[in-house]
């Protein structure tokens, strides 16, 4: 018994050209559709410049109703035209809150919802809470036609409690789209490995293949390290990004194989709820 | 503001004699001590040879209370003698209750408490659910002479509800005792990296050091892969062992400069309690 999965993690520059930054994803998702992929992941906020770096009220007109969004309606009847699921991360305006979100399209291009980024980074060069709520969904597993999809937008990837939700809503894949580099304040620190080393662990302690989306590109002195990567249900990686280069990579993933070896491994059955109570406390 | 700790791993090969083992890994305790170490964890289970790899009657017999324990009884006074912090794996006779815990001795000698194995494997080669019942105490962290402490006992290593939940009672150093090796059943999975890679995700999420000693040995054709190791709060290699070498490794960490990192990072800031409901559910 097998049940493969190809799948695609995009990598690019996004400059201020709404129009032509969807364009230039759209035609890296035919091209993804046509190496096999049946799922294609996108970089967080491709829709423009990382604008989050500073502090600017100008940027709030950028958000727009998820369902009404230039992302959403240009790609969403590609995800039916090609048969590949789509989740497109988005700037969401919902009347007086804006959120970093996520809209899940199928394959068939239904919209099977969004999802609102929950953990909101604030720091030099990643001013999010400036702009973003934090999200009020909760992580969300999709039961797509292409597979059980989780999806944890940036800061989210690196908390092992929103992947364990995840799972526990039965996910096969995780996907983490991302705008992340440079520090501007601390040019010495490179996060790229242990940026690579928390999703990892997320792939080990939950048997499940991940798959990573970050953009490329100096954005005003703010570098993009790009590295995306796809690794196995061991953090194997499968196929990996440089810190500079624009394209897709793919991997295929048996999730029938994947399940019994989650199975085996046994941790899922051996978890103690009764015990992370700690977990869910206001500290 | 410098507040350094140097703490030392132990690897070693663990036969039947009881007396020589305690023996052996006191011997070491000394070294590390002599090097500077002011806290020093020995692998899972060093009294004897890891027998839970059949499930056989005679090994609870093996088993004491664990004020009792002969390894308590012998290495208890010695952390007193050397200053030195000393958490202790030992097989615990509780009344009817069978544990694998540990023992934490403070660096003048007193015990701490006890702290009993909350996630129990069981599978071919790993039979611990014939002798151990899962651990009752929850996950510990300790307020020792030498720093905040928290231990997780091997396969709650791979667990990162237990890492989380020692974070959030203040730990700033993980440690895993550990005796994890080849799979019998299954000869051609080598479970080294996955295992390194699990622990050095719950350093990077939880910004804090970890160190991990595993036992070396072929016990009957189940080989024993050591590659002990301390890496630092961004998950870097620090010291590490190679699968078969005898001895111990010390590092050097700064308590307080990683405090600051871990504050910087924001991870514990930003966490979402109220959306992790899901993690102490029964599934």
């Amino acid at each position: 018994m097998a049940r493969l999965l190809c799948f695609a993690v995009i990598q690019d520059a996004f400059g201020p050209d709404l129009e032509g930054n969807i364009a230039r994803v759209e035609g890296l998702i035919r091209e993804a559709a046509k190496a096999g992929a049946k799922l294609i992941l996108a970089p967080e906020l491709f829709q423009g410049p990382y604008f989050c770096k500073s502090e600017e009220t100008k940027h709030f007109a950028h958000a727009y109703p998820y369902k009404e969004h230039p992302v959403i309606q240009k790609l969403g009847p590609l995800a039916g035209e090609l048969n590949v699921v789509l989740p497109l991360s988005i700037f969401e305006n919902a009347g007086q809150e804006y959120f970093n979100s996520l809209v899940m399209i199928d394959a068939d291009s239904s919209l099977l919802g969004v999802y609102r980024k929950s953990h909101i980074p604030d720091g030099p060069g990643y001013e999010e809470k400036f702009y973003f709520k934090p999200g009020d969904t909760g992580f969300k597993t999709w039961t797509t036609l292409n597979g059980k999809i989780g999806v944890g937008i940036c800061w989210d990837q690196w908390f092992p409690e929103a992947a364990r939700a995840m799972m526990l809503q039965g996910a096969e894949l995780l996907l983490y789209p991302t705008a992340i580099g440079s520090e501007p304040e601390n040019p010495a620190l490179d996060t790229r490995d242990r940026w690579r080393r928390a999703m990892i662990g997320h792939a080990v302690s939950n048997v499940v293949p991940v798959g990573a989306a970050n953009r490329v590109g100096d954005e005003d002195g703010q570098i993009f390290y790009g590295s995306s990567f796809i690794c196995d249900d061991g953090g194997d990686l499968l196929s990996e990004m440089n810190r500079v280069e624009s394209g897709f990579i793919t991997a295929t993933v048996d999730l029938d194989k994947i399940a019994a070896a989650r199975a085996d491994w046994g941790f899922f059955g051996d978890r103690r709820p009764d015990l992370y109570g700690a977990l869910t406390e206001k500290q």
